[in-house]
């Protein structure tokens, strides 16, 4: 049996993971909750809300390290854990590591990619998921790492650690005009799963994205309107647009950064991934290696890098 | 003094505004109500909030023609009025023109533009305000006419016709993200106006578009994060994204439509329109007319070509 190394947390906005993490990267044990940074307003709010998930592995293991990623790093989370800038590797991210007072839990910083000519970039958790993915993956050290979600990071890595990336908002923009545009009134609760009309969006985005995002999410509405779409795919319609978007321009910021003979690969949740390596293939460019939750492999990994293992 | 010639309506989702023009296209009276076409939800409920913005000049002037523009022609207005597929000018929309049981109201139709290989786009109420801008400016028969706004509409007018036109949900979009995205949480509810602010959101489309809008709007957040930018300041740097990737389309669409050497017309809110104009000229391409709402005199050349006027 394998020997608990770490307790590893992987702490959003929105949600809670902890992990009992082996020596050899093995989760043993998985726990979640509901409370996310963004639902906890004081200390004493984070403190029992890491009990809530790791308290049971403490007391069995008091002198196992605890180590966190994510938004509870952030302004509004636990600690304001300062970034570290671009190129950061796992080092780097180690040395940057943070206490909140009176707990065993040190929080992973995020990276600031700023080259004074452009708007600065930031991220929080997602360099631990590329720690995570580097480490089980030696032949990422040069390439191009893409982590869908809410807020997809398309990262550049660079002799193992991450150089330079770009944010693309695409599932917060799915979201909101679902949601709350015109986009959403013709739209029914549920989304009809629609390989083809995803694609189509995709392949809108990827022959005409000259006419402008603005312009193409009007199609959403004008192909209801007119019947040339049911209304229960107009949500894949809007998915393919947004992705093919996101696609379009993060393949040609990958060809400008000189990565088109590097490897690509995604990483986060398996459904998500697999729509995004869906909508590579129909860009002519499949993601090379597809990786489902890296967090605890990079946590274990920058633990390693801090000392913090025994 | 001038004699009435018409009632005219500009009736749009959500405002109502009635004008009693002269034979020359004088506005004599105006009147407005909160009655939009989306709010309204049967026929009496139409009936009774003509009657109170037109009741009186109707009873004033028995004989007069009325005409209406805009959403109440859509499926959620009053009379869903079958769109006129583009090319169209005044003759085409005149033709269509389509009346609710038991008034002496008439109400024109949209345009549709449908070439069967991108989407279909559609328009309710700006065909009547490009019909109103020819009829002033004959000039503009060959042109681009922009009508900037929640819905933003890119028209090329050829022999004096609506002979294409995109749609761009810029203003819409603008709403939405600051009202329901992670964009607005920074925000302060007024705006505080700053012109190069504004423009450096223009800028960032115009010489860096090809990054992508969904990964240029969370310069948005990012500025704000690190301080580059005030919190007051970051709605205007928005608007400057969104409206800067609009141009950054429009005047390539505008361009590829064989267009440059055409006049380049603004129509709208003269406060919008010189936020556009700003904008445009910051592209280095200015509009050469900027007209006022020309929904009247629109409403009035319909009229005429439609024979309603004694």
């Amino acid at each position: 049996m394998v020997t608990p190394a770490l307790i590893g947390i992987d702490w959003g906005s929105t949600s809670l993971r902890a992990f009992l993490i082996g020596a050899d990267g093995t989760v043993l044990q998985e726990r979640t909750a509901g409370k996310g940074a963004s639902t906890l307003h004081a200390h004493p709010a984070f403190v029992a809300a890491l009990d809530e998930v790791a308290g049971a592995w403490q007391r069995a293991h008091p002198a196992l390290p605890l180590l966190a990623c994510g938004m509870v790093g952030s302004q509004h989370g636990w600690l304001d854990v300062p970034y570290v800038r671009a190129p950061a590797g796992a080092a780097d991210l180690a040395a940057g590591l943070a206490q909140p007072a009176d707990t065993a839990l040190r929080i992973v910083p995020g990276v600031l990619y700023d080259d004074g000519v452009l708007p600065p970039d930031v991220m929080r958790g997602e360099e631990t998921q590329v720690v995570g993915a580097l480490a089980a993956y030696p032949q990422l050290a040069d390439s191009c790492v893409v982590l869908p979600g809410t807020h997809s990071k398309w990262t550049h890595v660079s002799q193992g650690a991450i150089a330079r990336f770009a944010t693309h908002m695409t599932g917060e923009l799915y979201a909101v005009l679902r949601q709350h545009s015109v986009l959403g009134r013709l739209m029914p609760p549920e989304v009809t799963p629609d390989a083809d009309t995803f694609l189509a969006g995709v392949a809108a985005a990827r022959d005409h994205g000259e006419l402008g995002l603005p312009h193409q999410l009007f199609a959403v509405r004008s192909l209801g309107v007119t019947a040339r779409l049911p209304n229960g795919a107009l949500p894949e319609y809007l998915s393919g647009l947004l992705i093919g978007h996101e696609l379009r321009a993060g393949l040609a910021w990958r060809a400008a950064q000189g990565l088109r003979e590097q490897p690509l690969a995604l990483v986060g949740a398996a459904a998500l991934c697999e729509r995004y390596q869906m909508a590579l293939n129909h860009c002519g460019q499949p993601a090379d290696l597809v990786l489902d939750n890296t967090a605890p492999a990079g946590l274990l990994a920058l633990a390693r890098a801090a000392r913090l293992l025994s």
